[in-house]
């Protein structure tokens, strides 16, 4: 194991405590590693420079053992949980042994993905997201790799893993039904887009979000094929705007 | 059985499908039972309604086959999850009828108590929430009652129940801390509270809102008390206001 404790991998963030804003653990007191890298480029991407080469300086290559260094460096004793997030922290096969770090130190670990690739170690994840990209992204998500992803999925414990999708628009809806009909077992969330990541003005920016979750909330009770679902918004959009590192 | 399925239930409002606002299944797709009658005064009480006669007359009686029926007229087909608030139900010895009925048409029950009275149909609820009231209420919870019910429900899945705490100054956070230290492997939830109940400006309510969540997540990001913990809003005070039966 000497070799893969020695990997180095490519971070761009390391921050919090805060909340985390989103998805299945809505609300949970985490701190967020954000990885470099994504083999996808969504059209309405949020954390572009993660992988448009804007923030390319920052990239800095550490190993398990730097990470959750900087991690207590940073947020002391003050946390018990660390999401990983990206880009797609999925590209970097080694990576299990950050997670494994953290569990020796009684951390949990939350992983966000689009699902685009397996890991072995996604079965060590403790609130696995996959977030499988909408029509609005502009991207094609593979379908069957996403049925091979939940199916080595199926022995974790329901509460361990969930399927995420965002809207911005009726076609993503659409998309959303689809994938809920297919894996009709898997905990289901739904979340409002958020497309002007380049708004300052909070006060407006929160108003148009608000208006956008009405929506959401709005299309999905009338549907009965959206029933066991949530829905929910970026939360920290609602507090800190578009602001990075909160 | 006979006779406890035709025993009938005080119930206040029927209403849905909308989003759960609050806790551990936030942002999930259900319809409202709420039953009148509560064993506490909370100062804060944001249904105070429920038990201050102040709507009295809207009170029916009703048993677990007429509030299933209310509930597909209202929700038909688009529902497949429900929560029963209060007041407090968990006055209402025989309301297992109503789980039950529910659970045969495959939908999910939540329910909400601030975890003053044990009843064994609690042992049945999918998503039970147990929201002992802080100082800043005026009541003081019995926190023998409280070891009794966590320890009736310790066999039940983890992602079955959880402690809700609100919170409204250091006194409650006080509070909250101290629960979380006695109920370590409980999930365990804080939420802002909201003084605000009579407030019908949504603009300026929201603001205020989002502030005061804002000062609870700086409150909880620096206590290593506080650390395997969610923090939440109501969140469908961001959306609707104070507007009741949304
Ligand atoms: S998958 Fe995520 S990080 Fe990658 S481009 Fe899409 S939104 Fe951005
Ligand atoms: S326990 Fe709940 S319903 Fe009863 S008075 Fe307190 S806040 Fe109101």
């Amino acid at each position: 194991m000497q070799q893969v404790k020695e990997k180095k991998f490519p971070v761009l963030e390391i921050f919090g405590p805060t909340v985390q804003g989103e998805g299945m653990v809505i609300g949970q007191k985490t701190m967020f590693v954000r990885t470099a890298g994504c083999d996808y480029s969504c059209a309405w991407c949020d954390s572009a420079f993660t992988w448009d080469g804007s923030a390319k300086e920052d990239i800095r290559q550490m190993t398990a053992e730097d990470i959750v260094n900087e991690l207590r460096h940073t947020g002391g004793a003050s946390f018990s949980h660390v999401t990983i997030s990206g880009g797609n922290p999925a590209l970097l096969k080694n990576l299990g042994a950050l997670v494994e770090a953290l569990h020796n130190q009684q951390v949990e670990v939350a992983l966000e993905t689009q699902g685009s690739i397996w890991q072995e170690w996604f079965l060590e994840i403790d609130d696995l997201t996959i977030s499988p990209k909408p029509p609005s992204s502009k991207m094609k998500p593979n379908l069957h790799v996403l049925d091979d992803i939940l199916e080595r999925l199926q022995n974790r414990p329901k509460s361990a893993y969930s399927l995420k999708v965002v809207i911005f628009d009726e076609g993503d809806l659409e998309f959303a039904e689809k994938l809920h009909h297919r894996y009709p077992n898997v905990a289901f969330y739904v979340q409002t887009g958020n497309d002007q990541v380049q708004e300052e003005n909070n006060e407006r920016l929160v108003s148009d979000l608000i208006g956008r979750y009405e929506w959401l909330i709005e299309k999905v009770m009338e549907r009965d094929t959206l029933n066991r679902v949530r829905v929910l918004p970026q939360l920290h959009t609602y507090v800190w705007g578009n602001k990075r590192g909160v």
